[in-house]
């Protein structure tokens, strides 16, 4: 987003914890929420069927068509909000988006206990998908190149690895990397008639060898956004840790120092706090 | 395999129906066959699983390991035959292995009679997977470049089209043209969160959207070998037309020409009879 290819101007930020201000329905007034990030345009085909997020004309917050949360205020319909249960703090709470698009992998494809899994990168989205995985009782590895993230979920009983020697046949491979050179590792990875799901998007295309996945029967499962319920429901239970992954925690007026730190090699989430605590 | 990519040498050929010469079970002998073309390790946890075709050390009749079934005489394992019902005319099943791959995609995705459905493809494969996806019912489509061709199957009421304009939003596109600009037509196709089934290899590697199908939620299925059990029962029921598919039968040591004729423009299945009728 920051480097332009998107081609998006405004606002930034889409990931966000805030109370709200004003709403018509004054019932929301003053409660603590998250909210989806896409605005669909409501009378098509695929808004009618419940999947704002797919509508070709859809907004989304801080991504395209409409400004994000990266200021004091900011404005969402409220068909797009979720109360915030009163157990999960804020430094929590704001990783119900991301927590989402980790959940996202269980609403698409059936995870089994006895499944050999293997989550690929071990950037933010990587060690939220593994923490989820690992919830179904999976063999679980995730492969990454920094120790210190790793550590985070090595914590919580799961297999990291800093290399995929020897971790053939898998029987799911979830490619968290956005690089292409994770598409194609990913790909040595999963058995036949596995499932390779794609978690991170590339810039530009890639160069895929797709004869394999048909002489593979492989399976693969493009996956983005997922259910803000259930992600608030992990988070009220305690069943993933989130707090972990935030590196510093910044004020509004030095945005644009945290997307700096943000940038730098090994540091995972910046809060950028647009309020007094 | 004719132009030397898989680095095969020796005898082609794997669609084929014979009469059984010898076997070790006297019982099989006599008995007028086809026969599955992959021969796994047996040994090994895929072959254990009961799938040999996707066994790393498989043969393959005429492609890998094995010599293929232009001859008088072939050999495979009894584990690979299906006697074929007396209602089966040689020329139908012949087409045994194809119409199984066809089968192969309502093995993998569950195809619902509301479902709109794209075929990129008018070669053999798409006419025949056309023919086995219009039994269930679904909205079907097949987009295709040769008026003669679509001709057999628009004979059976199946929709043809000579260009995909318009038919974007489908719910499963199935590519079986084996060109990467296929590839890309069938992901313009599918709507989001639909089902891209690749039935072709392509020589090389493609440069693909894989963002696009992450944004997308696309789901993409490699697809190979299927049941020869349900492509015998379909044969024997007379669901399926593939005899309107050959376009001539010629005599064993006439092959080097039918593998010219077959290369031509236009040019369905030329039969190739290795024994007097």
């Amino acid at each position: 987003m920051v480097r332009g290819y998107a081609g998006f101007r405004g606002v930034l930020g889409h990931e966000v914890v805030g109370v709200v201000d004003w709403a018509e329905d004054r019932s929301w007034i003053g409660q603590r929420v998250v909210g989806e990030i896409n605005i669909g345009c409501g009378v098509c085909e695929v808004c009618q069927s419940g999947q704002p997020e797919h509508c070709a004309n859809r907004a989304a917050l801080g991504i395209r068509g409409r400004d994000g949360v990266l200021a004091e205020l900011f404005c969402l319909p409220v068909a797009n909000l979720h109360p915030v249960p009163v157990e999960v703090p804020d430094r929590a709470a704001v990783f119900a988006e991301p927590l989402a698009a980790a959940c996202e992998l269980l609403e698409q494809i059936h995870v089994r206990p006895t499944d050999r899994v293997v989550v690929v990168g071990d950037g933010k989205l990587g060690l939220l998908a593994a923490q989820v995985l690992a919830l179904t009782g999976c063999g679980l590895t995730l492969v990454g190149r920094h120790e210190e993230k790793l550590a985070i979920v090595a914590r919580r009983g799961i297999e990291t690895r800093l290399s995929d020697e020897g971790l053939q046949g898998a029987d799911i491979v979830v490619e968290c990397t956005g690089q292409p050179a994770g598409f194609q590792a990913a790909q040595r990875l999963v058995r036949p008639r596995g499932t390779l799901v794609l978690k991170s998007t590339y810039h530009g295309l890639v160069e895929a060898d797709l004869s394999q996945l048909v002489v593979d029967e492989v399976r693969v499962v493009g996956s983005r956004c997922g259910p803000f319920s259930a992600a608030l429901r992990l988070l009220a239970h305690g069943l993933v840790d989130v707090t972990s992954l935030i590196h510093s925690e910044m004020r509004l007026e030095d945005a644009l120092a945290a997307f700096e730190l943000a940038a730098q090699r090994g540091v995972l989430k910046v809060l950028v706090r647009a309020t007094p605590e």
